[in-house]
C-alpha cells in the first residue's frame, strides 16, 4: 500500500492533482536529513526521540528564542559528534534554513499562528513536513495547507500523537473487528486543567505565577492569548484524531456540520485572583478572558454518526480525553474505563476494559512496546515519530495528511462561529473535494509503523 | 415557606395571576381523597405506595384497559376494606370520574399523549394534580398546562422522581454548599436500553417478542410508536429535572435555546431482525423507525451555564443517566462515580464519590431511609409520593410545577425541530413570563418533604 502510494505520488502511475513528478523512484532514503522549526519543549521532545535513531541526521535547528535554543543545543551535544546549524535571527530565520540546508524532513513545533506559514514554506521547497497539532486560526488557513500539499511533490504529516495511544489503538482494533457493531455515536475532547500551563512566573514552564504573554515562559508566552481573544474549541485534534480513525473521516465518511456552545468564563480570572502571586491588584486581574470554561461541540457525519467534542481547560479537574465509542452492539467509555458488549458482558452491566485492552492490544504496541518505553506521553510519541520518519523515507502519503489536518483544525474556527451565533450550525468545507468517497483509511493496518 | 405560599395561593395575601380565591384557609386536609387516572404498571406503583399511608383514601380509578384494571383491583383488595369506584368505559370515562367523585388529588399515569388533556381537566375542576413525566408533544401543549394551572386554584405537581434519587440529592447539597463553586457545565440524560420495553410478546411487559402497538402489552402498546414517528429527545425529564434543581431553572435562571443532533437509526430495526420471534419476514421488519439511536442536545442558560442532554434508548448498554455537575472548584461524574474537588482531592486525581455521598447525604434520606425501603426505583418514589401528598394537603406550590413541566417537556418538540433543521438553535419560550427572575427554588430545603 505504502509502496503503491509512493509510486503514485512519484508520478510514475499517478493521476493526483497538482503533483509535480519530480521525484524519482530511487529517491527512497535510508538516512534522513532532518531539520526542526521550533525548539521549545515540544520540539525538544521530538529531538530526544530522533537522537535515539540511526536513520536520522539532525542537520539544523530554527528558533528565535535564545533560552530554548541553548537548551536544545545542550540536549543535542551529549549525543552527537557534530553540531547542527542554528537559525535564530528572528522569527523568519527558518526560511533561510529551508533555503540553505539539504533537508529531507522538517518537524514544526511552534506557536499555533506560525503553523500554516511554516508548513507551506516547507512543502513549497519539496520537504516532507511533520506539523504539530493545533486548532485552526481560519478556514482560509486550512485551505492553504491543502493547496500547498497538492502543489508539492512531498507530503504533510499531521502529528496527532493520541491516535497512537495504546488504549486508543486497541479500541481501533475492536472497532475494525466489529466488536461494537456499526458505530453510531462518539465522544472525545480535550479536558485538561491547563491553568498552570497558561500561567507561570516567566521562568518555569508550569505555574509559580500568573504571568503570560511577554512576561510568561514556554506555552504561556503564546498559548494563553488565544484564551483572551477567542471563544470556541481551541484544541480539538487530540480527541477528533482518534475518532476520525474510528469512523474513517475523509476516507469514506466526512464531517457535515457542527454546533458549539460555550459556558461563561470564570476559571482563568479566578486563578489570577486566588493565586498568591496574583490577586485583584495584579494587572492581569483586569483582563477579560473570552474563552468559555467549557465548550461543547456536536458534529454530524455523512454516514450518520454523531460526535460530541469537549473542550475544558480552565477549570480544576483530572485529565480526560473523554472517549466514548458506541455502536449497535456495545460501547467503550474512557472515563470509567469500561466496555459493554451485547452477548459477552453480563446484561446491563459494565465490564472493566482491562481484559479487552489486552485481547485487542495493537500489533504495533506488542512489537515495539520496549522501544516505546520512556518516550513522551506514555510511549505514543515513539510510534508517532517512527511513523513520520518511515513515511518520510519513502515519501508515502501519511495516515493524517493535509486534508485531515485541515478538517480537524477547521473545527476551531467553525466552533468559534457557532458560539458567536448562539449555536448556529456551521458547515464543514469538503477539503478532500469529493475524494473522501473513494479514499481508504490505511492507518495502522500494518505491523511496521 | 410552604405555609406562606399556601396562604398566597388561597388568595388571602396573594397577587398571583388568575388565581381564583375560592380556597379557604381551613381547607388544609389531613386525609386526602385520591383518584387515579391510569392503572398501568406505573399507576400501580403509585397505588402500592398510597396503600401504605393512612392519610389517603383511594376513592376511584379510571383506566379503559380491562387487564390493568383487574390487576389494580386485585392489588387494592388485599389492603382495603372498601372498593374504589372504577371508570373504564372508554378512554374518556375519567372525565365522568372527575365530575362525579369528590377528589382532593388525582394522579395521572397514562400514555404521554393523554397527559395534557387529563391534567387540564383536573385543574379545571379544582383538583390538585400529580402528573407523571414525559416529553412534550408540542409547545402549544406545554402552554395549555401552564394556562390551566394559572386559571385553577389548585396546583400541578410534575412527578419527576429522579430529583429524589439519593445521590442526586446529596449532590444538590454539595452544590448548595458550594463544594463545586459556581456551576459552569452540566450533563444528564436518559441512557436506558428500552428495546425489551418497546417490544414484547403482547403478554408480558418486557421482551419475549417484537410486538408493539395493538399487538404489544403495557408500554409497548403506546410508547414505541413515538420511536416510529419522531426524531428528537423523547424523554428528557429524568436528566433535566435534577439539573434544573442544581442551576435553579425558572427560579433565578432559565433555559435560552437548544440544539439537537440525531445519529442514524439502527437499534430497533436490528432488534426485530435478530430476535427469535422476529426476523426479516416479520411485518415489523418493514417499519422504518425515525428515532435516531443517539440524540444529543445542548442547552444554554440565562446565567451562562451549558447543559448536555443524552437520549439513548435503542442500543445495548448499561443504564446511566450520565450526570456531570461541574463548577469552578470541581465536578461530579455519575458514570465513574467520582468527584474531584480542588484543594481536597489529590491534584489531578479522581476520588470515589462514596465518602462525599455519605457526608452530604440529604436530611430527607437520613430521616426517611427506613420508610423508603422497598419503594420503587431505589426508594426515590417514596419521597416523591410523600412530597406530592404533603403538598396536596395544603395546596402548596410544588417544587416542580406547571411552568417547570412545560419547560422540561418543551425540550422534546424543540429537539425534534432542531434535528429536523440540521441542528438549528431553537429558543425556549419563557413559560414563567418573566417570573423566573424573582422566583426562588425551594426544593428540598426542609426536612419534612
Amino acid at each position: 500500500m505504502k509502496r503503491r502510494e509512493f509510486i503514485e505520488k512519484a508520478g510514475v502511475i499517478g493521476t493526483g492533482i497538482g503533483l509535480a513528478p519530480k521525484m524519482a523512484l530511487n529517491s527512497s532514503k535510508s538516512v534522513l536529513n532532518v531539520g526542526f522549526i521550533g525548539c521549545g519543549l515540544r520540539g525538544q521532545g521530538h529531538i530526544s526521540l530522533v537522537l535515539q535513531r540511526d536513520d536520522c541526521r539532525i542537520v539544523s535547528l530554527a528558533d528565535p528564542d535564545p533560552i530554548m535554543m541553548e537548551r536544545t543545543q545542550k540536549l543535542i551535544s551529549t549525543k552527537l559528534d557534530y553540531i547542527p546549524k542554528t537559525y535564530s535571527s528572528g522569527e523568519r530565520d527558518y526560511i533561510k534554513m529551508l533555503d540553505r540546508e539539504d533537508l529531507d524532513l522538517v518537524i514544526i513545533a511552534t506557536p499555533w499562528r506560525w503553523h500554516t506559514e511554516m508548513a507551506v514554506a516547507c512543502l513549497e521547497r519539496s520537504i516532507y513536513t511533520g506539523l504539530e497539532v493545533s486548532g485552526g486560526i481560519s478556514i482560509d488557513e486550512c485551505w492553504q495547507t491543502v493547496r500547498a500539499e497538492q502543489a508539492s511533490d512531498k507530503h504533510l504529516y499531521f502529528l496527532e500523537n493520541v491516535c497512537f495511544r495504546r488504549d486508543v489503538m486497541a479500541v481501533l482494533n475492536m472497532v475494525r473487528q466489529g466488536l461494537f457493531g456499526e458505530l453510531m455515536h462518539l465522544e472525545c475532547g480535550y479536558q485538561h486543567d491547563l491553568r498552570n500551563v497558561k500561567f507561570n512566573n516567566g521562568k518555569q514552564p508550569y505555574g509559580g505565577g500568573v504571568e503570560f504573554g511577554e512576561n510568561g515562559f514556554s506555552e504561556a508566552r503564546w498559548r494563553t492569548v488565544h484564551s483572551v481573544n477567542r471563544n470556541g474549541d481551541l484544541y480539538p485534534t487530540h480527541g477528533i484524531g482518534p475518532v476520525a480513525q474510528y469512523i474513517n473521516i475523509n476516507k469514506g465518511n466526512r464531517f457535515l456540520y457542527l454546533t458549539s456552545v460555550a459556558s461563561k468564563s470564570r476559571g482563568l480570572h479566578n486563578y489570577i485572583l486566588d493565586h498568591e502571586k496574583g490577586g485583584p491588584d495584579h494587572p492581569n486581574a483586569q483582563i477579560e478572558f473570552k474563552l468559555g470554561d467549557k465548550i461543547t461541540t456536536m458534529i454530524t457525519c455523512a454516514n450518520g454518526e454523531t460526535v460530541v467534542l469537549h473542550h475544558d481547560t480552565n477549570l480544576p479537574r483530572p485529565y480526560s480525553l473523554g472517549f466514548r465509542v458506541q455502536g449497535t452492539r456495545g460501547l467503550w467509555m474512557d472515563v470509567n474505563k469500561s466496555v459493554y458488549v451485547e452477548g459477552r458482558s453480563d446484561s446491563h452491566r459494565w465490564e472493566s476494559q482491562a481484559a479487552y485492552m489486552e485481547e485487542y492490544d495493537h500489533m504495533l504496541w506488542r512489537r515495539y512496546e520496549d522501544s516505546a518505553k520512556g518516550a513522551g506521553h506514555g510511549g505514543m510519541d515513539y510510534f508517532l515519530l517512527n511513523s513520520l520518519i518511515e513515511h518520510a523515507k519513502i515519501n508515502a502519503r501519511p495516515p493524517f495528511d493535509a486534508i485531515d489536518a485541515a478538517t480537524w483544525k477547521a473545527i476551531t474556527p467553525l466552533s468559534e462561529a457557532s458560539v458567536a451565533s448562539e449555536g448556529s450550525p456551521q458547515e464543514f468545507p469538503d477539503f478532500s473535494e469529493g475524494q473522501w468517497k473513494s479514499s481508504k483509511n490505511d492507518f495502522a493496518y500494518g505491523s511496521e509503523y
